[in-house]
């Protein structure tokens, strides 16, 4: 038993290390940059090493992609998930884009995960698994603010979550091109329009 | 003069059906597709003709990248532009949406523009300036809007356009990765979300 548990923990522990070795040299060089032997030697395994745990280089970047947006993701939504807070989620993801956090450091390039999806329908699979979650759970959140009357309640909450979710894909796009792009400006305006409309005053 | 008039007139045909016949295979084969000779082949010119017109593949992809957007974005905001509509215009981007004219038909993918942008300064430089283009017509129209009182005025004229074309770009990569995403409804959201807030009433 003991065994069996510390050899597939030193298994997770070299998968692991594959994959942070690739995210490095990844933000590096690229996601077309480095070979698989120079992310084998980076993470001091053999190839041998590698196809324990990955059945080819596109399953790594799927390993990789899920690891880094997956983790972005989590950070962003979570701020909001306590309170049911749509407003914190926004402000949240303006200050990564501001901070250059979103998207993707390093030589990573948007263009690059979405030729990669092109080209691997497991990569494509992740993906679209991940964005979906996103989309579900900032749909929840803007049902919850809607309910808390922190959220207009005429709009429709799945659209909500989908225009938010668009956003965030042309705002990694904005930025790859270095389109002139004021997330804060603009985040402060989305959650302008999504608060509820004061209560009338009488004159 | 008539015979300097009559050059520039084929050479301007030339270089329009140069410019069709790429399209035409990009739009079949991908941004990488065809090779020069098959579009010159495809356009009736020798690659003589083509090198008169253009100094490279990437210069051709320009005056496409250049044609196509251009005469999208003529398309969708002139439908505002006489009334000065955003609410016009986001409708007709939803139908263009819908209807899968936009983004691009063919095989032509959002990430390969993306990636000609990363390799040709030229290209780059070109597609920012349409956007950058589209933006401040946005800002215009919604400026206009607050004049008229369509338009919410306590909102950012200049971050109105920002937030609508990030929408567009980020339209462009859901369309991409097949996210689903229903663009009708996030336009009626978004039109309820800029029309000015009604008047109170009172109870």
């Amino acid at each position: 038993m003991t065994t069996t548990k510390t050899r597939a923990e030193a298994a997770e522990k070299t998968r692991a290390r594959l994959i942070d070795a690739a995210t490095e040299l990844f933000a590096r060089e690229g996601l077309g940059g480095p070979s698989l032997d120079a992310i084998c030697k980076h993470a001091g395994f053999t190839r041998g090493a590698f196809y324990v745990h990955f059945s080819s280089r596109d399953d790594l970047i799927v390993a990789v992609v899920e690891k880094i947006m997956g983790g972005f993701i989590d950070a962003i939504l979570m701020a909001g998930e306590a309170g049911a807070d749509l407003a914190t989620i926004v402000r949240t993801f303006a200050i990564a884009v501001k901070s250059g956090a979103f998207p993707f450091r390093g030589e990573v390039r948007p263009h690059q995960i979405l030729e990669a999806c092109a080209r691997s329908p497991e990569l494509h699979a992740t993906y679209l698994e991940l964005i979906e979650q996103a989309r579900a759970r900032l749909a929840i959140t803007a049902r919850r603010g809607q309910e808390a009357g922190t959220v207009r309640a005429d709009l429709d909450a799945d659209a909500v979550a989908q225009l938010l979710l668009a956003l965030v894909l042309g705002t990694e796009i904005a930025t790859e091109l270095d389109v002139p792009h004021d997330a804060g400006a603009v985040a402060e305006n989305v959650l302008r329009m999504l608060a509820p409309v004061s209560p009338p005053v009488s004159p």
